[in-house]
């Protein structure tokens, strides 16, 4: 059963949106994604939120853009956390996004990450998950070591070829 | 049969919305005014929405600040129009509720008004009303003349006692 | 005889300014267009917002861009509801066009929407003149409900094919 | 007759345009002030910026705040400059009001001081006048020498004092 | 064993602060608070952060204001989930907090509640351990009702009393 | 001899200013444009800023991007109109630039116009020297009169063939 | 002889250029501290920046304000390092100083600290002179070890009475 | 031995770096360039940072964009003084980068430079150490003059063929 849905207001958030489900996919956590405006089919949407603990969600991971009430309506309705992904916008550069998603009033968190931060969001997930699962803690522990070894190899490069050539 | 509902998030938005109310009451419009969260109440919330034609509800203003959700969740349920007043905050002066009150995607508009608007979203109210409602328009056509006559009896008075003494 | 006047003060918003025609186009909702500067031709400006009641108006859409005068100049003189649509600026991203329009003072509203977004204000042009128009109530109805299945086959091709291929 | 034209939306205004006042009073540049709202009383308005050049107007100093539109429909009626003072708001911190002046549209200039900056408008003014009167342009130079003494004074009080006692 | 760590930059952190510890409190979750400042000492945060699991912690609350590294460094050493609060600062009002908290690159989540969200930190971290407590999970439903009781007895005294009164 | 200086701190302000050039061509004012940074070559600076006066200038304007000080630096020199025209800058859009520009200290006013506003200058330049110039006065009505006739060519063609063909 | 300059352009930034001197008299560097306007003085101020090296300075420390041109003037003249401190001002939050000082053209330096950050500038004059002094280089560490030891008293202090009581 | 660190969070910002680093080969000062990510490698960072005094580091320049932490971080623990580059970020413009590097507590300076302003980082390294090494001062006051010259034969070439040629 999915620990982790993944919802989103509107298929143009994809990309961002895929960048989480790649994250979980490669951490072993299974998932649930889902396309679901909270403004254009509110009925849909609060059946999906008021389902989402007894379908298993542990976690909801919701993205949106503009006026982003996906994820502080998710919030708002499942009793778990919600992790909030602010889209980039053309005209305020996710300002009217993140605003929407982070400055939830009191009684109401939503776990918000930095603009288009979908990568983020599946990592913030899966350490959630891992607050009671150590072998999700070790898979987590071993991403990031490999973080570190991709930065270290381009340090090696740059110390052998230079900083023109690189 | 009231026309306008008004709701806000929070009584600590009354004084804002309190001045909405008092431009409704001097032009003669019914209205009810609500406090109903769509964060904390989320059932009782919809259901408010959801019932709002069938009370012959209009126009419906909502109020609310920081990571605003409720103008959008109402015009996303609600058919006719509804205004948006994005609350001052402390932190950021109240463009976090701006941002969240005016960029709705598209499809669900909210008519949004200046920050701490509430006297303009009762005289939207009933302009909106005023289209179809030729003794209202008569009424703010004279309040409309009122203000203008205000601002002449200040230039007035400069005249007569110079900037220094005003 | 046009109940919607669509103005816009220069030709460079008509991409935008378009959206709200069509909006009323699919409505069944009967406008005017007008290109008219309320900068480069106040006479002008003055004349189509005095005659704009005796023509039949119940609602302006007024779009600009920077500086954006033509929308709160509209509801300074038309006595009925005015919709601003603050244009997207290349150097400010629209919050020029966007502060000039919604941050209004006291007395004269102007019921503003999204930079750019033209969609929106047809919509709530339509929803306005649907406070007295059952059988365009009946049509919004209809087009909200379009919005929800389009969502909805959206969600049923992300089960059918997963993320990764849609 | 008056060569400037000192003009504000609301006496809210006027502790700022007081500011303009003062400084021309003090260099001897005669000046109207007045109290007209471009929102309030659109006919009042264009009368007065229509007739602002037979009264012997060559400078227009117009402070607005919020959504300030008075300085630029002044910029679009009268030939000669018009400067524009952004007041301080609460909410935006007078950001609205710059926005709103300084980005006009090419073909309608107006000459924006700082926000507050009724000091400046006064001088800049005078500047304007000066460039055809060699008498207030010595005034000018006298101006800004006092000025330059006045620091010079404060520097010697600290050199003296220390920056402790200062 | 505390399963929380509260940390803090600076003690004038501590109004904040204490609004997650007591949503704590009152919910049942045992925490340790300190105060670690990773800038000015960088040894003492270090082996806070290392040992922070060893100790015991699942969750750590990180506030910090104006270049505020707390969280993003806790969350870059321990491997569970770091929830950061972003101070409200009185030149740039928490922006500056805001975004060198939220804005993290990818893979370091810190997860992000609203400026001054105190109380929103304490209530995530308990939503986070109820995904594996159900008896936390309980009483966090239990405080939700009540949220929603305090809502409906003040829109009671509303209708009671009228906004007049109220 | 040049009554308008025409300065520029880099060359790459080249296509702004030379839209200031364009419009004191077109009506007939003469000008000297020249290259000068404050920041790179202070000496050469000072040296244009205190003869500017000697040589015939009664308005200089002055464009510069980031951190602008090119026409504050003239305008504390220089004791006539000193117009600033802030450059567009592709992280902050321009902010830096305006802010550098318009928000000048009390007793040294710039005359701002918008970002990018090379048009603007010229035409604020021209309206400053019509102040005592009627054949100038003359031909900027004319340039206006030109301004209103392209609107109503524009909205004479919407009319003729409507928005989808435009 | 002072190896710092400290140098302001208004008396009024007096309370945080007050902060850096204090700093330098506790690390026992000398300095001379002056009120020397860019714009109110031009001539004093470019004789005072010419003159710099030649009386010892290493390092200068201007503060400003709005549009804040004394830091980046020094800079053009002066060789060695020059940090700006941006002054917090009442309507933009010091964004405007801000945004003045540190977006220096390329070729221009401005070492910038935080609004405000007059303690900080102090200290990042001695880190400078620290580059090649020992004994300041002790000093310095010793300070650092000071503001150590001060947060760990904070924190024994919080871990005896609790938060409460705090 | 290098007497400068060249440091950076990640390979992206080497186009920023190099620029830097290009400025300082032309000034004959030796540095050593790295990528390090406080983020992903925090005891790889810890032991950089530690070690850099004994390497003979006088001056660290650290890029980094987003939460851009590892400027601070440095000068947490580097006792000299920490140059911070901001790096331009597609969401925020470069904002967050900012922010999150200029507005460090008392106590931690950092000497912030323009948003991507490599060249004036490696200016200001280069400047910090002309305070005792009279060659390289002389090599910067060449460098000054060259871009003095390049402006003087950019204006010569406009005198030559006019705006419209150049």
């Amino acid at each position: 059963m999915a620990k982790v849905g993944i919802v989103m207001g509107s298929d143009s958030d994809m990309p961002v949106m895929a960048k989480a489900a790649e994250i979980l996919d490669r951490l072993g956590v299974e998932y649930e994604m889902s396309i679901i405006s909270a403004h254009r089919e509110p009925e849909v949407f609060f059946e999906y939120a008021r389902s989402a603990e007894s379908r298993g969600f542990k976690v909801i991971i919701a993205g949106a853009g503009m006026a982003a009430h996906l994820p502080g309506m998710c919030a708002a309705i499942f009793p778990m956390p919600v992790i909030g992904i602010p889209m980039h916008t053309s005209s305020l550069g996710g300002r009217d996004s993140l605003y929407s998603i982070v400055q939830m009033p009191s009684g109401i968190p939503v776990a918000t990450v930095a603009i288009n931060g979908g990568a983020n969001a599946g990592l913030l997930a899966a350490r959630i998950l891992a607050t009671s699962d150590d072998a999700l803690l070790a898979r987590l522990k071993a991403y990031s070591q490999e973080l570190k070894e991709q930065v270290e190899a381009k340090d090696r490069r740059l110390q052998e070829v230079g900083y023109k050539a690189y």
